[in-house]
């Protein structure tokens, strides 16, 4: 499927950020941007339909944009995965991988019952190191996993290799890092 | 006027945190709450129905929540204020005195033209310093502030006081500290 243009056009690119050979695909002149921040946001509630979802979770902080605003507009409830030490009652926490050293991602240990329909949402799938762990955050507490939506996804990191037997869904494919 | 019951009880009050003496107000009970949230962001698309926002402004990180929510259901674009060295681009920044030290936020210098017409979300008023470099940064780029909406004041902070000018709404009022 080719990317939606508007969609496309609105994404800034910035070469050699944060270092010299990377293109950085910035999301925030799509979400400034009205008519593509509303259009982003309708495609995945039309991707979603029907599905029943309970709770939309999104990783701090670019992840809450669309998953807060799409959690609205389907009629769910939003649940933010943040970093250590910033949730203030009783957290699950799992650690992961970086290209330097590790980072700790926690949820609330109420803020999921076992059994809920759960869909992820984040602005970006590059490596999918993150949303393994937010994956990992969930199946703690027993949440059932629906879908997994990001806005852009860089193909050529594999990020969907690590997401294996979760139905993935994005609004952008890039090719090039 | 008084609290609205049904999001005054969706929030979690936590005794003696960050320290003793001190009730925090969480506001994730009342985002998780599928009821509760959309009646929330609901709300404040009321209140400035027909205001004419171009964009609406969240800092990170819990204010992205339910600025970028409002921003999608009005038809606005949603921007955000970040700390340090967290925007890809081209940046205007600002500081302001944390109890110890202080703290930057950053705004994308072409997130707003000289003149759109600005709505400011944060999900908790309390002293008001984090708003009022917000304010800030909004003027340099020549933004008009239509109005300044939170979840939560904790009035006894005043901090209404240091948002003198402008039109300021709180969904819910706290009193004890």
């Amino acid at each position: 499927m080719k990317n939606d243009l508007l969609l496309e056009k609105s994404i800034r690119n910035i070469h050699g950020f944060p270092k010299p050979g990377i293109i950085f695909r910035d999301v925030t002149t799509l979400a400034q941007n009205s008519v593509a921040f509303r259009r982003s946001v309708n495609l995945l509630a039309k991707k979603y339909q029907g599905r029943k979802i309970d709770k939309v979770v999104g990783a701090e902080a670019r992840g809450f944009i669309f998953a807060s605003a799409l959690a609205h507009k389907i009629g769910a409830g939003f649940i933010p995965v943040r970093k250590e030490g910033k949730l203030p009652h009783k957290t699950i926490s799992t650690s992961y991988e970086l290209e330097y050293g590790k980072d700790t991602l926690e949820i609330h240990k109420d803020a999921i019952a076992a059994g809920e329909r759960i869909l992820i949402i984040d602005d970006l799938l590059a490596t999918g190191g993150t949303i393994e762990a937010v994956i990992r955050l969930i199946k703690k507490l027993q949440g059932k996993i629906i879908g997994i939506g990001f806005i852009i996804e860089l193909v050529d990191l594999k990020g969907r290799d690590k997401l294996k037997g979760y139905p993935v869904f994005s609004l952008l494919k890039f090719h090039e890092r």
